[in-house]
């Protein structure tokens, strides 16, 4: 077993970036500048931007964070949005979600010009993953893949499972493992809620990547010997042992599973660096691509 | 095993919506109005514009043929893609693919404003559809949703595998089949030239889609008994019993694999009229959307 080390490959990435930026300072050229917008104080979001602002911070790109109460109107942060897209000195921006219910999320997503769109949730960006044109691929699938082309998975033919359909990881993630690409080229299933014999087809899987939100779904009898598991899961969970009271607790099981596996990525230190990551790398390449 | 008759089908659909326009003219509202741009004479390509423009004429929409010889510039091409976005009698127009190599098919798609764009091509409607927004679902993976739909397919639970991660038909149709609705709910995996073990996993499917232009490929040793097939193959072979000295071919060998089935598309008459079809409701969708 060998560790899916996302907290390294993201360090290492990191790097890299930091030293494109002194390279852009010592040519006079500008720095990337990724702008946050926080609604509300949900532990989760709260901790999330924050991650997002010190990666920034430790990688020299400038960083804006703008936050609001969780009862601000919809059209207030249309206009913050709007104000945003039109603003030259921001390469790329976030709206953290889930934002408040009576805020419609895709209506938000939308309104973000998809060449600032560094999370890669804006639909132009998802219809030009599927046709293969650039633009910003979501950031956790990125991470993922990242995460294995960095650590020489080896994906071609192999049989991927996929838990979890959502617009964010697991249906995005369904297509670039299918691609042909490198990583890719993989024969994905993509599971969900409505699944039948799920355990079983888990055990199919070369590659197994949970992404449904349920702690310790996947358990060893569920993973075929030798398999790649990624795990997406970030649940949570309460723990009197912490002094903040609860951690994080992914979809698998580790303890059990990760003895079985060839390559396990573990809950914390796994996916979630490899998102704030794979932002970074969209925001140096929006004002990149605003440069051309 | 029973038909699952395309022909029927979309002559059924094609039925409702000459009632719709007969309507229409009724309370003197506008009729919907195709075009389609048609470059060189390839024998495929003239085939299927000349059965959308005859649809059309069934149906009771004004349609409109612009044809251009094969040497057409690319500039020219576009211009005239525009010319037709910004056209107030025109509610949808589609450019039939291939296009000769000397054009960027995908510039071109990119070209077409996406409330006209009623082949489902453009990136912002691929993207509409991974996020569930209103838009325009691409015209073959949409027919193959509505001919399973009304013809009552269980789809909910399903293993579904589809062949071949094309653009325009397995890789869309890997996603609406996944998607928490009805048909969909189906657990799907997208198959294609680098999958391993191809004829037991197609043994596996309750519902197995062929869309790899490979004429026969799919035998009755790949199938499950009371299997669901649909057919997407549509190969011209060479036949010089038929006066035109071809016939189409699918990639299902129909008369072994029927037997074992539940329900089979055929080819011709399965799949193809009601690509036809979603067109023509395409084509009513952009009326009656831009009417808002």
């Amino acid at each position: 077993m060998k560790l899916l080390d996302g907290k390294a490959t993201a360090a290492q990435i990191q790097a890299e970036l930091a030293a494109a930026v002194q390279a852009r300072k010592q040519e006079g050229k500008k720095i990337p500048h990724l702008a946050a917008i926080l609604v509300g104080n949900d532990g989760g979001s709260v901790s999330y931007v924050t991650s997002k602002v010190k990666a920034c911070e430790a990688i020299g790109f400038e960083s804006t964070l703008i936050r609001y109460d969780e009862t601000v109107p919809e059209d207030i942060l249309l206009e913050k949005v709007q104000s945003l897209n039109v603003d030259r000195s921001i390469d790329g921006f976030i709206v953290q979600l889930p934002l408040p219910k009576h805020i419609d999320e895709l209506k938000i997503t939308q309104a973000i010009d998809p060449k600032k769109d560094v999370d890669g949730f804006h639909p132009r960006n998802l219809g030009n993953m599927i046709l293969n044109l650039p633009g910003f691929l979501p950031a956790t699938p990125a991470g993922i893949m990242e995460l294995m082309r960095r650590n020489n998975i080896e994906t071609e033919g192999k049989n991927c499972v996929i838990l979890g359909r959502s617009n964010i990881v697991g249906t995005p993630l369904s297509i670039m493992l299918a691609r042909n690409t490198n990583p890719g080229n993989c024969t994905v299933t993509l599971a969900h809620s409505k699944t039948k014999n799920i355990k079983a087809l888990c055990r199919e899987a070369d590659i197994l990547i949970a992404a449904i939100g349920r702690p310790n779904f996947v358990t060893a009898d569920m993973v075929k010997e030798g398999a790649v598991i990624i795990d997406v899961g970030t649940t949570r969970v309460d723990d009197a042992t912490r002094e903040r009271g609860w951690r994080l607790v992914g979809d698998v099981k580790f303890d059990e599973v990760a003895p079985k596996t060839s390559f396990i990525s573990p809950v914390p230190g796994g996916v979630g660096p490899m998102t704030i990551a794979s932002l970074m790398m969209n925001t140096l390449k929006a004002m990149e691509l605003k440069a051309k």
